[in-house]
């Protein structure tokens, strides 16, 4: 017997509920360390023989194509890693890159993509210190995928997690949503709109630290990468056991991306990010992180969108893995079965549309927009 | 005008002549960090506010095909960057790890790769914290990519370099050369040996560090992977300004594999290794360290193969950049220009035949066995 669903198809990439099921049943199945089972963008690790921790993340890049309005697969690779190492509170120091070459692929594209990623290293402080080429034959790749891994230093007594979201808290969103996707969609689509549409490719691990100095009890970020806004929020109220509500009305969105995802069917919640980052705040500190945020580069339409509620009823924390972008509750901190604990419903994430009305924001289910980062 | 030269080659990924040349005019012209100019295998960096160092390292694998006498892409991805970290004398700690995935690859295949690549950093005692998994469509890959990084702790006053051989010194290998590559080549060309040849796909990280315990002033560590013991050497001689000889009857070689390299056409002193160490030592610390590796596992058949002495007339350290496996001499401790000094001859390896004659031993120019790692 030889279903579908034992092969890798194109859904499980997608940052949506196929990922997390690959992810849960292949990969933490094999790996579950308590890294991994924390289930944030960058895992966290002691150094022994000191107090040092640092906080260690990774992202493989095979966007297509590799050079679109507002960035290029050079700026991806190094902006997120480094965004992910940043969500931990880390301030990010080094990089590795390893390429995958097709036999055949431009040098001149090659250098192009190197001079970006080395701009965008200056501009976020690291260093790539490590790295590695394979090349392989014409057919067995798509022109040039990147690697990077990242490392940074988490300062002593910062632990931000998506469990951590607590009843009361605001949530925040850095600028306008969905320009990445629709940007690198276009291009490749060949769409053209009135407006050009450009990615947000940026570094945001400079924003990050300035909200993490004005709203020092932040609970959590994360970039809304692959699955968007959707995803992120989801894994926020999974891994914490609380219910998000999100104003339709106070997400930022540019007219021309609004215009694209309703002409083409997507919505803009669930379309990628790649300069984009989501905080989890107290509400006192609330206004602090969004002035942080607007008065940071890249944080210009900062906006705050939404707010953490209790579960309803029975609702509680729900086992969820994660790799590193889904969360798991039942970390080291958080040993107890949950056999007995009814299922959340699904749907711990609602909208708040403009007619009053309130929908259930989901994750993605299969693809969206494949090879998008 | 457009030559050859102009893309991306087979020969770019061979761990030899060509690689060296797109790492130096590609890579480092865009990211040299001193890290990367310091040229070996793991870049070592500081940690801001504390006297810890870390190792890091990176590696993609792209081997075909992906199960083989011996090992798998699995056990590759984890011993190779464990290997790695390990050759600057690091306690290797975590690791990330990046799937490049092609739509349609079985799922079995995936978890057994999964299950291979646990059951390595466990030996290792490794611990796998963070990940990512991408798919692409059919046709845009082979099956499945992984690209693992690696961190680890650099203990105090520990400062290993392949810049750092010294006239007189004793190099060592920990076991027989080329068993990988001609096991992964005659699997993949289905050619069968009366006696069959297994990859020695190996952790080496506990073995480095019994004989930096046994030989505390060892020079140098490097694993000999693409390009073989040829590259390796030729690497150390270039960064620390020596000649290197080996005595060719001393190299330890399986009968099978040696049999194997005559009927193909290879030098097996050139052929890929992936659970070999080379190691660089001072004559009074060469025993020691011998008796440490042949108490090891994985280091039964090492010996000692060659010594170091000195460049004859004008040679001298030679400018040769590296990403992460050729050394350049110009690092931060060695800021000279070079422009004044002749070029050392090429081949400052050379081997003695059982004969009694010298040959040069040099890297590969081009591609000998493309994506056996």
């Amino acid at each position: 017997m030889s279903a579908q669903t034992d092969f890798v198809q194109l859904g499980h990439g997608s940052g949506g509920q196929m990922m997390k099921r690959i992810i849960d049943e292949v990969f933490l199945e094999a790996f579950g360390s308590p890294e991994l089972l924390a289930g944030n963008d960058a895992g966290v690790a002691d150094l022994p023989a000191s107090s040092d921790r640092i906080a260690m993340s990774t992202d493989s890049f095979v966007v297509t194509p590799q050079f679109f309005p507002g960035g290029d697969i050079g700026r991806l690779a190094v902006c997120g890693t480094v965004n992910d190492v940043a969500t931990s509170g880390a301030r990010p120091l080094y990089l590795s890159c390893g390429f995958i070459l097709e036999e055949g692929y431009p040098l001149a594209d090659l250098r192009r993509i190197c001079r970006s990623m080395a701009q965008t290293a200056q501009e976020t402080g690291v260093r790539i210190i490590t790295g590695d080429t394979k090349v392989v034959e014409r057919g067995k790749a798509d022109g040039v995928y990147i690697n990077t891994a990242g490392v940074g230093a988490v300062p002593q007594g910062i632990d931000l997690s998506g469990a951590n979201c607590q009843p009361g808290d605001v949530v925040l969103v850095s600028g306008t949503l969905g320009d990445h996707g629709i940007a690198v969609m276009s291009q490749r689509e060949g769409l053209a709109f009135s407006t050009p549409i450009v990615s947000d490719a940026a570094p945001l691990n400079h924003l990050i630290a300035a909200v993490l100095n004005a709203a020092p009890r932040t609970r959590c970020f994360r970039d809304p990468t692959r699955g968007g806004l959707a995803s992120t929020l989801n894994e926020f109220a999974q891994a914490s056991g609380v219910v998000i509500t999100v104003d339709e009305d106070a997400v930022p969105v540019k007219p021309e991306v609004r215009g694209a995802c309703e002409m083409l069917g997507y919505d803009v919640l669930q379309v990628a990010n790649e300069g984009k980052m989501v905080a989890v705040v107290p509400a006192e500190e609330a206004q602090a992180a969004l002035a942080a945020m607007r008065a940071s580069k890249y944080g210009e339409d900062a906006a705050i969108i939404g707010e953490v509620s209790p579960c309803l009823g029975a609702d509680a924390r729900r086992s969820s893995a994660n790799w590193p972008s889904m969360n798991r509750a039942d970390t080291a901190s958080d040993q107890a079965p949950d056999a007995d604990i009814p299922a959340i419903p699904t749907g711990s994430v609602r909208v708040r549309t403009p007619w009053g009305s309130t929908r259930i924001l989901d994750m993605l289910v299969g693809e969206q927009l494949p090879r998008i980062c």
